[in-house]
């Protein structure tokens, strides 16, 4: 398979000032291959690409693709425009990403005539592998699996599927999908071990911006060590997850890679940082679940 | 474990006048133990126990429990009043019952004091191995994991747990009650495998009812076979429930085991027989993945 | 027109051990005439009808009707089965009922077909008028405005609507079925003169279980006093709502009424108390918001 | 009051090409000021916003406050991102409008906390007349009554409420915040009289891009004539609202727009352009319930 492991969705960075912080970029692409992960995959939501303006996320990009110690990069190239994703999507591929993660249009909300339309724009005018990526939860837009079928039916540059809605009958009907190359990732970490069961090639991970409990229990399983990797899966990374829920997202998946990393780091408004109790309640999941990661 | 493998969530066969049909029952019973089975869940909501009268449950549960063929029968004791599910919990024990099944009171939606108050009570005047039976999707109540907790702290004749709600996400963080000999058992037929890859005990899976997949995926499971278990998963076992899901729950579960047991059965208002279109389609879907099974 | 103005849905008054209290009920039927209701709705989803036994819902809407104090009694019906709401409309029309008010099925979801059936069985087997009451948050079933429509040109013995969804835009599509006689009652109090602005006949109302500010927000609207209408509805009966709303219904609404009337009331289990909390607010509220009537 | 009346969420007509077409604005806004709408909302939902380029932004909102016909015009300034929003209403307070429309970032669900920060940023870099503007179905964010009304506190350059949920439930608690000048306009078309009935301000109506009824029942309701405006929102507006929901929002609000003037109008991608069906459907009611009016 072309695609598979798990992929970090990066957060991006921040200064205190809430400017992006390349230095600390650096860093976190650094601890990202070091724990394993098997590619990049900046500006989607965990990186908070729609807070972005259109230079920053150029910028952006653009640094992390040259400083990728040589994973693949993903890059998200999500809008609620299709025009503007258009735009995005061809800059991405300029600057040498491996692969473009493009979601429905948001916001107004589309029917599957209109996210089938989006696709076919995109591919008109952007020629690369790109992955669907379906986040309901976000977009409102369900893709429904007969819509994901005629799509990859319709653009051999679709070459796999980010899902994240959570659901897993539905991610369970999207496995009819795989096939050959063809990448199915799961896009919520405490979902990745019942995935892989499904036949899922991996993770898209936000855990993985500052430990590396997920790609051990992708490894686990991989090896066959199916009990450690349940065992990973149930009392390290969903208890890291239950505690990053409990504040606005991804705001703990910030202040989690600064805490961890002891740095300084701010948050772009809206985004406010969490509040110092549940701060501390993750970083105690997290040292509790993985001590000898920290 | 005292409880694990597939357990048959039973239908209630009717005559084409509506009654219940019993002699059917025998024949459902001997088809859902020589699918392999290693239970039998009667009054359910597949079994439509809302729609029964006081009288029909009893006399049905007692047809089944004298009628068993050795199969363990867990009996559901579900009412929207604390007061009935107390008054079936007793009956149910009386006439043999292995186990109950007791959901939260619906209609009326529960607080998680109310579904605490609820199980409080009926522990105070019935004694014998219970599954919390969790199903949000008819009762509207979610039994927080932190509810779910607290009961089975509290009360030792729970042994177990139901989980159907579809939602692997809640489902995962229930498994923290899995040790010893309790057991969580995935409601959902579709979500038997991913369940299974965290520790579940087995599955309560409609399928049973007319059909083997299920059983055999849950052995290949067990012994190992992993690949195996997940293409019965997904190549037979999904494509029914798919197939089910598109007329109103659960009739097309009494339609295919009618057709293919070549039964004149009926079905209780309000529920109405499956148009001619979709019972088709179920029974092509069931003979084309599962052909040597028909 | 045959049916109008404000309706009391009753609560059913219990003792501290929770059995009724037909005494309290007494007191109630009086203090609900004395608001100037100008209905009794025993057996709705306040009278938490799901709680209680065959044999106490009959004696207790027998009382309501023997004791009704002139008042029109509209008898609650519902069941989670056809037969047994069946066999509930029968008695009620044989005890003297007005009328019949009769809910979809609940616990098994329908669809708009076995919705048609349980409406058309019931008028098979029972004549008398009845309301159709929809309340898609407890049954979770939602009569389509093409269903009710098709009722309702089926069968003469409906004579009205009771519209408890809380959803304006869906009670606006209801309003094409107002001709004639024919009743349409808004069930949530903060949304009756809105209601009453698109033609409603009245509300099914619980705050006139222990207030009658609803009724006074009624005849100063059919008064034409529409300033005063509205002051009512959301200086007095919203914040009222609010506040009951803090509980799981209908607790709240029982509480009142003993607090009020300065009865030692109880719950059904698994109906609990409300917190001493919650219900303090909920008597402030009141008594700040209409301080002249209590 | 300073703002009130019907205001229109202009669409952004387009030509065949996709391309903005600023001859069928100008008649666009022609027609809006004889259907005797008060205002104009361009770049809201209905304008499309977030399908359009920041450049095309500026121009059309520009070309909209220069040829307004003496209209005000109260500007979208909604945007995924705090800092666009700012950049966005300091343009359009320079072009001339004459109040902002600001929404809660959306796409990264902001809770209370966000909504609270994107707001008081905004204003800290902003000042004009502004409203708060709710729509939870399509930014999935609910500023809840407290927040709205700690907002209102905290910032003298809010000047009403454009609440487009579609629950009046929510829509009554605004209402505490109606006082003095503070407008509260309803954003559904079909819940125009149930809401001046709780005593709202007036109605951001999408129907008027191409229709008088929603002016002629607001007319009505201010004149006391309860009884027509009643007429107008049960017969004329709501069977339009129903045929315009048909198809994915708010393509027909465009293709009703580009019918009646018999303009050659396009679509902007995503959106597509409704079936014949639907179209024909919506242009029949339209001039079947106001015949006099096309």
């Amino acid at each position: 398979m072309k695609y598979d492991g798990i992929v970090t969705p990066m957060i991006t960075p921040f200064k205190k000032n809430g400017e992006i912080d390349l230095e600390a970029t650096d860093l976190l692409i650094e601890r990202i291959k070091g724990y394993g992960s098997s590619g990049l995959f900046p500006l989607g939501s965990t990186g908070l690409f729609s807070f972005l303006q259109k230079e920053e996320r150029d910028r952006f990009l653009r640094y992390v693709i040259d400083n990728a110690h040589g994973l693949p990069v993903l890059a998200g190239v999500g809008s609620s425009s299709t025009q503007e994703a258009i735009f995005y999507g061809k800059k991405a591929l300029d600057y040498g990403a491996s692969a473009l993660v493009l979601m429905p249009t948001y916001y107004i909300t589309p029917g599957q005539d209109e996210i089938k339309d989006h696709y076919s724009r995109f591919f008109e005018s952007v020629s690369g592998d790109t992955f669907v990526y379906n986040i309901p939860q976000l977009t409102q837009a369900w893709i429904q699996p007969e819509t994901a079928k005629w799509l990859v039916s319709q653009h051999s540059q679709i070459v796999g599927l980010k899902e994240s809605s959570g659901d897993m009958r539905y991610f369970s009907k999207l496995m009819d999908l795989k096939e050959g190359d063809f990448s199915i990732f799961q896009g919520q970490d405490d979902l990745l071990i019942p995935s892989l069961s499904l036949g899922a090639s991996g993770g898209v991970c936000g855990v993985t911006n500052f430990s590396d409990a997920v790609v051990r229990a992708y490894r686990a399983y991989r090896e066959g060590s199916h009990e450690k990797a349940m065992e990973i899966q149930l009392k390290e990374i969903n208890p890291i997850i239950h505690a990053l829920q409990k504040a606005t997202f991804p705001s703990l998946y910030y202040d989690m890679f600064y805490r961890i990393n002891e740095i300084e780091g701010g948050f772009r408004s809206p985004m406010v940082r969490p509040s110092r109790d549940l701060s501390e309640l993750a970083e105690r999941t997290i040292s509790h679940v993985s001590p000898e990661k920290i």
